[in-house]
């Protein structure tokens, strides 16, 4: 197979090909990064152009769908009877419209999300989405196991960016929870690694089986609403005491679907506001 | 043991003090919801003033400090010689003044964070963060610790609002994450809880590991740094193609202690709105 882009993530796929065997050809925009790779066998191609050429499946991982345009437009003759699979970090309309922009070069087109930092590839626990033709994630399965778990959702191509974008999502809401948690622990004095490390992740341990259920929208006949609204309110007039921004927790209530209802923020500050009284 | 205020908590509460033999005093703005534990042996005490005045220990637990003090003010009288263990969910100068005031009438004050749902007081599991007076905690301890596993943090009695509020702010993070994530999926056509159960779940339990260091600050110099703005720029893009507000990811880039930068999230826009063009 064909990796463009060795960042640290497309130097993983680049490693985990190498190591079971498969034929590996690599490109960067800055050939040096390339070095140790071809110290281990892989083959560094001069061009985007004949790196395309030299290999029925082309991984592509760079940092976005700019960078991927510039990359592919001058090599776009090359990709008749390839399949491009794209690892690029991107929307799901970017992956229907790069998929399209494929097809009419006479290419397949896979679209993936990487479920996985660079030190899991090619080791069990790391996964990859796809979206796009399932025949052509079938006929390519192999090569692509060989990176990571492969998990096809569907022949709308932009269904693994979604579903990466989704759970990506909801990593960065947990960093953010722990983030602000740790700050206002160390207002106090506290070490915020350990205060994570011995407290809060066997909290949110704890609260994982529950998460299922969040899922769903609340029930306003529920009465531990009113709990939470009050204990919401509590944490944004403790972070502003201790002389932190508590706007991400007043964001936290806000309806994520649209009509966006900005009342529900302001009523949980002129709680806070009201219970500080 | 006093028990002041039987929603669900001050229920389990009393039922678990109930289940290991103690004398149980128990009162409620609307007296009927003590009518099952009286069935159970618990004593109805016709006023706050008779509840206080019942037992050495008076467990508060109400829904906010306004109601607390108005429960409070006439029994004022009664505080001396006993410990009152304020289980209200508050801020931490809420506690302190609470325990000033308390002081002030000759009695003890511990404040208390339930780091637990009330199905699990009372069960291994349950924790309770406690501050103010290490020897008012540990003349109690036997009592409390019929409740649920005891912590003292410290003789500040602001201690366990403040870290009950990191852990809450830090669950309701991963909370709004993964609603986030959940309502992505739906826009097209998945179920919601289902993509919880068997795609979010497994995820943030693999990423727990790596929750300590991200309690730590950003090293600009680390390269990943510039791959997290573009995946969380695709978020608020992608949530936006797909009619979610976004806006719930661009507050988490937006660090947490002041002087706040309202330049981070507005470059996160402007990353999104150039990766869109």
């Amino acid at each position: 197979m064909t990796v463009l882009g060795l960042g640290a993530m497309g130097r993983a796929l680049a490693e985990a090909a190498l190591a079971a065997g498969h034929p590996t050809i690599v490109w960067n925009r800055s050939a040096g990064k390339a070095d140790d790779l071809v110290a281990r066998g892989a083959v560094r191609a001069a061009t985007v152009t004949e790196a395309v050429r030299a290999a029925p499946v082309v991984i592509a991982c760079v940092l976005d769908y700019p960078v991927l345009r510039d990359l592919l437009t001058p090599a776009a003759g090359e990709l008749a009877g390839r399949a491009l699979v794209n690892l690029t970090n991107g929307t799901p309309d970017d992956a229907r419209r790069t998929g399209e922009w494929v097809a009419g070069h006479g290419g397949d087109y896979l679209d993936g999300g990487i479920m996985a930092v660079p030190q899991m590839i090619g080791r069990p626990g790391a996964l990859i989405l796809y979206s796009g033709s399932r025949e052509v994630f079938d006929r390519h399965r192999a090569v692509l196991d060989v990176l990571a778990e492969s998990d096809h959702l569907g022949a709308d191509a932009g269904l693994a960016a979604l579903y990466d974008l989704a759970m990506l999502g909801g990593m960065y809401g947990m960093f953010a929870g722990a983030r602000h948690a740790a700050a206002l622990v160390a207002t106090v004095g506290g070490d915020p690694v350990r205060f994570v490390e011995q407290r809060l992740v066997p909290w949110l341990t704890a609260l994982l089986p529950v998460l299922p259920s969040t899922a769903e929208a609340d029930d306003p006949a529920d009465s531990s609403v009113a709990m939470q609204r009050v204990a919401i309110a509590n944490i944004i007039r403790a972070s502003r005491e201790q002389g932190l921004s508590g706007d991400l927790l007043a964001h936290l209530l806000a309806p994520i679907a649209p009509p966006a209802d900005p009342r529900i923020t302001e009523d949980v500050l002129r709680l806070a506001d009201r219970t500080a009284g």
